[in-house]
C-alpha cells in the first residue's frame, strides 16, 4: 500500500478482524509496525546501494544506472510483486489462467511510470505439492501477459513446500526487469503547478484490496464465487478476477512523444498513497470525483461492508488505475490519443499544496 | 533439483511418506508429473522469447542481451530463487537473519556459473501478518549477502497474505540479475574431453535436501534445534542453518584470468543432476569418490536415515558446493589460486561418454 520506499512496498492485507462497518483500521493492520519494519529495511537496503543505484525514495521501481556517467545511458528499472489474496479468489473459482496476467501487468505498470518498457520477466511458484496442471495454467497467463507486453519470460523458481501451503493453495511473485534512456525517465520534478492529470481507467479492483473485498462479498454477503450479481451483470468469480490492466499501449506512445511529466500506478493505498508518489514534496493534487462514473464493484463493496469513503479510498483504486501529470497544454492531445485504449479523462490538477484533496467543482 | 530447462528448476521437498529406509522416491515426489509441468512451461516460455533471449537449455541462469547485434556487448543474467524448507529450520531455531544471505549467495552462485557478476537483487517477502521484527532480520541477512557480494538490494515486496501462511511462517523468494560480456560467458560448448573438474567445498547442506534432512533430524532421531551433536560439534541449528557459500570471491579472479570452461551450481539434483548441465550433451564426467571427505553432517544423514547411496547423491550436495571444468593445462594454477578460498581439489575429469560416473581410483 502506501508505497514502500526504496521500492520497497508493503501489501497490506489483514483479514478484517470485527464484522462491519468494515474499515481499514478494523481490519486489524498495524501500520505503525509495518512503518517501522519499512524504516528499518530502507536503511539495510541504502547500505548495500553501489554505484548504479539511481532509485528515490518512493519509486514505483528500482533504478539500476549500467552506465553511471552516461546521462543517455541505459537505465535497468525492476520491480517485485506478487498477486495478494486475489490468489484465494483464484483458488476458490478454480481459475488459475489470469492471475499470472494480472502479475505481469501489475508489474509492467510499476516501471511504465519510471518511463521504462519491459524486457523480461521471472516466476516464483511456491505449493506445498506441486500440482502440474495448475501450475502450467498459472504460467500460461504469465505467458499470455509476457507477450501481449512484448515481455520474454526468461525463468522462474517452482518451491514444493510441504507444510508452507495448504493442499489446493499456491502463491505467485514475479520480478520484471525493464529499460529507459537516463535522459527520458519520468523524474517527480518534471511536475509543475497546473500540469493536468489524466486518468486511465481501471478494470475493476485490479490486484488489491482483496482481503476487504473478500470479507465482504463472501462473508457480509454470503455469496459464493459462481453467484450471479445482477448489478455487475457478471458472477462473483467474473467480477473479482477481472484482469489488472496493463497501460503499455496506452502510455508508451505518449512516453515515446515526451507528453507525460510523471505517472503514479494506483495500486493499493488508492489514489492518496500513490499519487503523492510521482509528485515533488510540494506540490500536490486535486481529484475531481465528479469527473468518472465509479465501476459498480465499488458502491457493491461500500454499500455492503458500510465501508468509510477514506477507507475505501485508501483499499481500492475506485475506477482510476492510472494517473499521468501533463501540461496543461497537452491535455487535449494525450486525451486524443488514449481514446482508442480506455479513454482517459481529466481527473483533476496539480496545486501548489501538498496532499490530494478530492474535490467536487 | 534436476534443473528446469530454460532456468526454470522446480526445487523438490515433498516430505516423506513412510519412514526407514528415507529415500529420494519414498519421498513421494512424482517426478513424471513433475516433468511434464516443466515441458508445459518450457513451451509456454519460449513463446514469449523476443530477439534479446539467450537462453540456452538448462542455463543455471536466464540471458537477455541488451546489444544482441554486438559480440562483445552486455549480457544480462538473472535468476529466482527460494530458501526452501531450510526456513522451517529458521523458524524452529528463531534464527531470521541468515536465511536471506543463503538466498543471495544462491543467486550469485547461480548466475556465476554464468559467467556474471551481480549488480541487483529484489525480494518478495510473505506471511500470514507480518512480524516486523521477523521481516527486518531476513533483510539483515538478505542486506550482508548483498554488501558481501557487492550487489545492491534494490527493492522487495512485502506481502501480508492471512490465511496462506501460518502463524510464524513465512516464504522469502529472490531474485538476482548480474552481467556478462557477452563473449566472457561461461558455455558448455567450451568444455572439452580431458578437462580437469575442481570442485569448491560446500558449507553444510547449503540450500537443498532439507525436508529429507529435517525428517531424519527431527523425526528419526527426534532431536530438537538445541540439541548438541557430537560428531558435528554443533546444535542441530547451527550445521543446518550453516550458510550456502558464496563462490564469488573464490572463481570471479578465475574468470577474470579465463581460466574456467565452464561452472555447475551443486544445488538440489546434486552433482548427477546439476554437472551435466554444464556439459556438451556428448561429454561426461568422472567423479573421483576418494578425492575428499564428506562433512560429517551427511554421514550422519546417510546411517540415521538409512538412505541408500544413489538418494543421498541426488539430494545433497555431499561437501561440494561448486564445480569447475578448467584445462587440463591450468589445474595447477587454478588451485594455487583457490587456496585460500577453501581450498579446491581435483574432483574428476571429463570424459568421452555423457553422464556422470562416481569411481574410485
Amino acid at each position: 500500500m502506501p508505497e514502500g520506499t526504496l521500492g520497497y512496498h508493503a501489501r497490506r492485507m489483514s483479514e478484517p478482524t470485527r464484522s462491519a462497518p468494515l474499515t481499514y483500521a478494523a481490519a486489524g493492520v498495524d501500520i505503525d509496525a509495518q512503518d517501522r519494519a519499512l524504516t528499518g529495511v530502507k536503511r539495510l537496503a541504502r547500505s548495500t546501494f553501489t554505484a548504479g543505484v539511481l532509485s528515490e525514495i518512493g519509486s514505483f521501481g528500482g533504478l539500476f544506472s549500467l552506465d553511471p556517467d552516461n546521462p543517455q545511458g541505459q537505465v535497468l528499472v525492476a520491480s517485485a510483486d506478487g498477486v495478494g489474496t486475489k490468489l484465494k479468489v483464484a483458488q476458490m473459482a478454480g481459475v488459475h489462467d489470469t492471475v499470472g496476467e494480472d502479475l505481469v501487468n501489475h508489474c509492467v505498470n510499476d516501471i511504465l511510470v519510471c518511463g521504462a518498457r519491459p524486457l523480461f520477466f521471472l516466476d516464483y511458484f511456491a505449493s506445498g505439492r506441486l500440482d502440474p496442471g495448475v501450475m502450467v495454467s498459472v504460467v500460461e497467463g504469465l505467458a499470455r501477459g509476457c507477450r501481449a507486453n512484448g515481455c520474454a519470460l526468461l525463468g522462474g523458481e517452482t518451491a514444493e513446500m510441504p507444510g508452507f501451503y495448504a493442499p489446493g493453495e499456491y502463491d505467485v511473485a514475479g520480478f520484471i526487469v525493464g529499460a529507459c534512456r537516463r535522459d527520458r525517465l519520468l523524474r517527480r520534478e518534471s511536475v509543475k503547478t497546473g500540469d493536468a492529470l489524466v486518468a486511465l481507467p481501471s478494470a475493476g479492483l485490479h490486484t488489491n484490496g482483496y482481503s476487504l473485498a473478500r470479507r465482504v462479498i463472501f462473508e457480509v454477503l454470503g455469496l459464493g464465487v459462481d453467484s450471479q450479481v445482477a448489478e455487475l451483470h457478471a458472477t462473483v468469480a467474473e467480477a473479482l478476477l477481472a484482469m489488472h490492466r496493463s497501460y503499455l499501449p496506452a502510455v508508451g506512445p505518449l512516453l515515446d512523444r515526451g507528453l507525460v511529466n510523471a505517472a503514479a500506478h494506483i495500486t493499493g493505498g488508492g489514489i492518496p498513497d500513490n499519487l503523492p508518489r510521482a509528485l515533488p514534496e510540494d506540490l500536490g493534487a486535486e481529484i475531481f470525483l465528479d469527473s468518472w462514473d465509479e465501476p459498480p464493484i465499488f458502491g457493491l463493496l461500500r454499500r455492503a461492508g458500510r465501508i468509510p469513503e477514506a477507507d475505501m479510498r485508501r483499499t481500492f483504486n475506485l475506477g482510476v488505475g492510472m494517473i499521468l501529470a501533463v501540461g496543461e497544454e497537452h491535455l487535449g492531445e494525450v486525451l486524443e490519443a488514449l481514446v482508442p485504449h480506455g479513454p482517459g479523462w481529466a481527473v483533476g490538477c496539480i496545486t501548489g499544496e501538498s496532499g490530494v484533496r478530492f474535490v467536487r467543482r
